[in-house]
């Protein structure tokens, strides 16, 4: 199989990563911070190393970092966890459902207005946009750094700078940015960052991350024991424990502790990579008759999407699929709003995602795959 | 170390589960369900099973199985999705916080009213008593099936037999229970079973499991991507979509479907070697001068829960940590209520928790330490 969804999970997982799951199942199987006990606190100090490199990779100095089941539900963490009853929220088409679902469940419940913003030619959303959208009410301002249909980049720094300049609380979904491109909570102005260490970190699937700025206000959203005020029946509001109730993804959070130091060795090579490998196959599927191209100029290396004249993305993803083996993803890609704008509602669009592990022998092979699919 | 923490998490995995975990990892690292490509359906088609067959173990024949975080996020979904607005509910002060926190929160917001019943004598909440306390507002009754602190069996069948009589939701708790005991939705009358697969079902931890009789009515609490209905900004209410928005935990589910296999294999012997060894353990706690003892008569095995004297429950699993390796839990086990209803609201409870791997070697070596902590 060839595959090209590495900007839904990627499929290469290092050696490190696998080693330090399986020892976590066989030596770790306690509840870190629960008990007292010895396996227990050895636990509880693999999950605080974590969090500890995680904020340092993320470059927050002073923050929390949660740990729940994906970067959705960090995503869920952030917007429902911050709501200002009759507040106004900015965002743009750009983004998956993973904002505009809370986002727009939150408007029509009549708890917050909602700004939602088009890119403008760099195909991203500009802080200048930002900034005429600003209301008198607006508490947060939510985007994503890397656009997963189109890989737009966003201008998180400008966004930030306006946001901090205004008292505006930031909120970057880097799912498609963590691991490839230099995030900076401290430098870029974020207050909220949501993370998908399956992703650019090539950790297990079955882990999210919220990386949240110290002094953030933010109230719980599930509710459970959390090794905490115990007495209490009621959830404390201290985090990270308001976050994760309950017992934690313990193999997981082992397998993205190895993932963060794995990255920082090949985190310059992935993005050389990707960058050499995402040109050349656009450059060359640029040349073959009828394709439209839908990446942004100048958008995150290993997202290329296009189609084949008027075919629909998912019957080209089935073809290449079941005649080629060729693993990669048609339709909506759970982001309706940039279809919308874009006139792919309808058709979707085919969406080929580099990983680390891509080789040009199979970008040749997915070229010669969708020229022959488009009868070129 | 000597491991009698299993009521906080099993310390064995079975190789299977362990196999089942890494093959995920390094063979099925794709979003089941969102891509139409083999992989993509490879790792559907595993999720698809695995809810084909908890379904089974929990004897549900038509209904629904969630996938979570924990238990602790499946029994928020239980409780935070069947909210009726001026409703009531009926619980029990043998609840863990998973259970409690949700719904005190909703009681002090003023959602709902809460009836929090105490213990009979045998240890557990009575059908009588859940009766006496149901109004004309009751829409859920929420009990554990077994008191993660005192082992107290509730009588969930009778209990759900009145809820369907009187045509009121039954949520349990099946924690402690599930891998140990049958519990059976369709025989005992359960609209909503929660599962920690890390417990006794050996699975790894980062998977909870809330499964839901057909027609039950539950509405989305987090919101996101599911593959399905992309066009739409709001969340789909189709279950089990509704509450599985973002990428799901595929190696979780993974060790999941090796271990029901598993369990259904040594359910029988797990029952047997924890009854046999839990009442060893239990006989002989009562023949030393000064130790209480809060297991309830009839409790689940392997869950033997005591107290030395007056010393503080977590100096004595400090003690027993650092001077024999013996790893238990002192404190409240996120289950205040029942500490207030026994007088144990300061000192706490002892808890040694048996496994399918404890020996009589190390009941004898737990029996011993507490021995000589108890200067008997």
């Amino acid at each position: 199989m060839t595959y090209f969804d590495n900007a839904a999970t990627t499929f290469y997982k290092p050696e490190p990563v696998q080693k330090a799951v399986v020892s976590a199942m066989k030596f770790l199987s306690a509840n870190p911070g629960r008990s007292g006990h010895a396996l227990s606190i050895k636990a509880a100090q693999l999950v605080h190393k974590t969090r500890a490199k995680t904020a340092e990779f993320v470059g927050l100095a002073r923050g929390n970092i949660i740990f729940c089941l994906n970067c959705t539900q960090a995503l869920n963490y952030a917007i429902l966890g911050s709501v200002r009853e009759g507040g106004h929220v900015i965002t743009t088409v750009l983004e998956h459902n993973s904002v505009l679902r809370p986002l727009f469940e939150l408007q029509r419940a009549g708890r917050i207005g909602l700004t939602v913003l088009p890119p403008d030619k760099s195909g991203a959303v500009s802080a200048s946009s930002v900034q005429k959208a600003l209301t008198a009410d607006t508490y947060l301002v939510a985007t994503n750094h890397v656009s997963n249909v189109t890989g737009a980049v966003a201008p998180i720094k400008e966004i930030g700078a306006l946001c901090r300049k205004y008292g505006i609380l930031y909120l970057v979904d880097a799912a498609q940015s963590c691991g490839y491109a230099h995030v900076s909570m401290d430098g870029d102005n974020i207050d909220l960052l949501a993370l998908a260490p399956h992703k650019g970190l090539h950790a297990p699937q079955g882990l999210g991350v919220l990386a949240v700025r110290e002094n953030v206000p933010l109230s719980p959203v599930l509710f459970g024991g959390t090794g905490t005020d115990s007495t209490s029946v009621y959830q404390p509001r201290e985090l990270p424990e308001a976050f994760e109730s309950g017992t934690l993804p313990t193999p997981a959070i082992a397998g993205l502790n190895a993932s963060l130091s794995w990255t920082r060795k090949h985190m310059a090579d992935a993005h050389e990579r990707l960058s050499v490998l995402g040109e050349y196959l656009t450059a060359h599927l640029q040349k073959i008759h009828g394709i439209t191209l839908y990446s942004a100029p100048d958008s995150s290396p290993g997202i290329v999407s296009f189609n084949i004249g008027d075919l629909h993305s998912a019957d080209v993803a089935n073809i290449l699929s079941e005649q080629y083996d060729i693993a990669l993803r048609g339709g909506l890609h759970c982001a309706p709003l940039i279809h919308k704008h874009l006139g792919t509602l309808d058709q979707g669009i085919v969406r080929a995602s580099l990983g680390i592990d891509t080789t040009y022998a199979e970008v040749d092979f997915l070229l010669r795959a969708v020229r022959e699919v488009s009868g070129a």
